[in-house]
């Protein structure tokens, strides 16, 4: 099959692979129909954290190719969602709900295990990842947004989900990638009653618009800290989504976070200084992490089935596998928000 | 009156102050009755924290001399607890319950506003922060408990209300000084299922059991680390409580938290190294702070006169106001869990 490999910072490839077989029981073999980049990929792209060297992306929806003899809950043909992460179900945090913990688990497209970036995936413990979609003929802004559940929409509802974002609340999401717009959108789902979307990008200001943000701030650092401290009476928010994880955007986040809030954290950290003297002197608390997709899947994606959210308006930029260079090229320059790629189809390759 | 002054590390008298007088309508002068040493007052003790020169002490209980003209709900003779910070209970914080970062507020004992560790205290905002405690001829021990209400066992409790203890938690406590001691007796009175105090000290040891610990470990750092992750088969606890705020503490902390668990976190932070790549990379949240007492000791204080919860237990050394400085080298030298310091008894100055 064909994948794309990382070769190290700004040398992607689209090369040979050995086709993905069964190896352990508990896998299947996903033929991949959509994937994407997503922002952390860029992390790597750029050489400002290190990768394997070897298959990436680690988000994609495809059909089932062929299962282990332990996969008793998916048949070849089935529709799925991988979660970016894999997990066996059965560990004390995967019954915690925390999949992302997963003893047994990790993560797609690092450290040898086939990437979403590619014709086809193994897929470790397969029963217990895999999310299988109900219905056929799924439009495609349905499988778009059936992709954003692999990890975007995911770790925006983390976001606002680790902050505590209920009805009524005062929210501010710090980061207009597409992670942060998934967050507008998820504070929105949770009844968010405003929310401050921190952007200067048209393109994405209309997202954030679209997802429920209320009101679009362009400032950044100290000057969007005065603007939201002004917009509530010096108090803060609710709830501040820190998306981005550089030491400004966590300042920022910091900054606007009302005293007894928590900060829902989910960017990759990047540069961020000490926030303990906030966390203890400011009374501000710090909670998220790695998204449990897969704990969050079922309920989002009756959302998506049934058209209550559509998180796939995070794509706008697409093109196919041989050119995923250009996919990492348009996130690199911000010419795109999130960049998918057409791998094959629903009924075979493509 | 006298109060203790501080003039800089290991240099604190007892000295001639001006008497409190009522200088805003919304004061009150409370004549103390017990004051006592935090752990906090040894960072600057120590020189290891500034602290302005002048009065020193936030943890007091004592009867109201006189009230200002605003304040109405106070009078003359009322017996009250001082929690530990001021607040007007009317801004947006104190009205969240967060009244330890009101936006009128401050502590006591800084500043040049009056300590715990002197004859008499003005109190500002004096009819939203002094609790009134109801009866009468209450006994020493059940006073001691209504001195540890001003701060400790607040703190104890915010560190187990912030890490989320319920009925059922399997808890940790890091840190088994007076705070650490108290965050055990909360995290009992929360319904905590099991509580793993670390202390390798007799003394402390017992109170710990005393306030419902289960499990007694000796071990420090990374042996304490092991040792409750193999009780915990590797799972780590529902609820870790910060009650240090050194480097070691915290680590220990973040390293037996369960992913998806929050770190109750009240230390001071003194040295502690950034702790978001736990955050992120093991979902593993921090919140805490200042405890919001004024919020927290009328639901403490019931509790208190009917003799279900004794957190005055911590106090282990006493002495006068004229031997404030053994109070502190006591604490210091690790001869004492908390000091008590006797200045006056309800009926009159000592």
């Amino acid at each position: 099959m064909r994948a794309a490999v990382y070769n190290g910072p700004h040398s992607i490839e689209v090369a040979e692979r050995p086709d993905p077989v069964i190896t352990a029981p508990t896998d299947a073999v996903v033929r991949v129909v959509l994937g994407c980049v997503c922002g952390s990929d860029l992390w790597y792209w750029r050489g400002e954290s290190p990768h394997a060297l070897g298959p990436i992306g680690h988000e994609f929806i495809g059909v089932v190719e062929e299962v282990g003899t332990d996969v008793r809950n998916l048949a070849r043909g089935d529709f799925v969602i991988a979660p970016f992460t894999y997990c066996d179900g059965t560990c004390a945090h995967c019954q915690a709900g925390v999949t992302s913990q997963c003893v047994a688990g990790g993560s797609f497209g690092n450290h040898g295990i086939d990437g979403g970036q590619g014709e086809a995936v193994r897929v470790p413990l397969a029963g217990s990842t895999l999310v299988r979609v109900p219905g056929s003929g799924h439009s495609d802004e349905t499988m778009r947004s059936l992709l954003a559940l692999s990890d975007v929409m995911c770790t925006g509802h983390h976001a606002a989900v680790s902050a505590g974002v209920r009805h009524g609340s005062l929210v501010a999401v710090v980061g207009d990638g597409a992670v942060g717009l998934c967050a507008v959108l998820a504070a929105h789902r949770l009844g968010a009653a405003r929310i401050i979307a921190l952007s200067r990008n048209p393109a994405r200001q209309e997202v954030a618009r679209a997802f429920g943000a209320t009101d679009i701030l362009a400032e950044r650092g100290d000057a969007a800290t005065e603007a939201i401290l002004e917009l509530t009476n010096g108090v803060g928010v609710d709830a501040a989504l820190e998306c981005v994880g550089t030491g400004q955007s966590m300042a920022t986040a910091l900054g606007i976070a009302r005293p007894g809030s928590v900060v829902g954290v989910i960017g990759a950290p990047h540069g961020v200084e000490n926030p303990i003297e906030k966390v203890v002197f400011r009374n501000i608390g710090l909670r998220g992490g790695i998204a449990p997709a897969r704990a969050y899947i079922p309920e989002l994606l009756d959302d998506v089935l049934e058209g209550r959210i559509n998180p796939g308006r995070v794509f706008d930029f697409e093109t196919d596998l041989d050119h995923v260079v250009d996919a990492y090229e348009a996130m690199d320059e911000r010419r795109a928000i999130k960049s998918l790629l057409r791998i094959g189809t629903k009924e075979g390759r493509g």
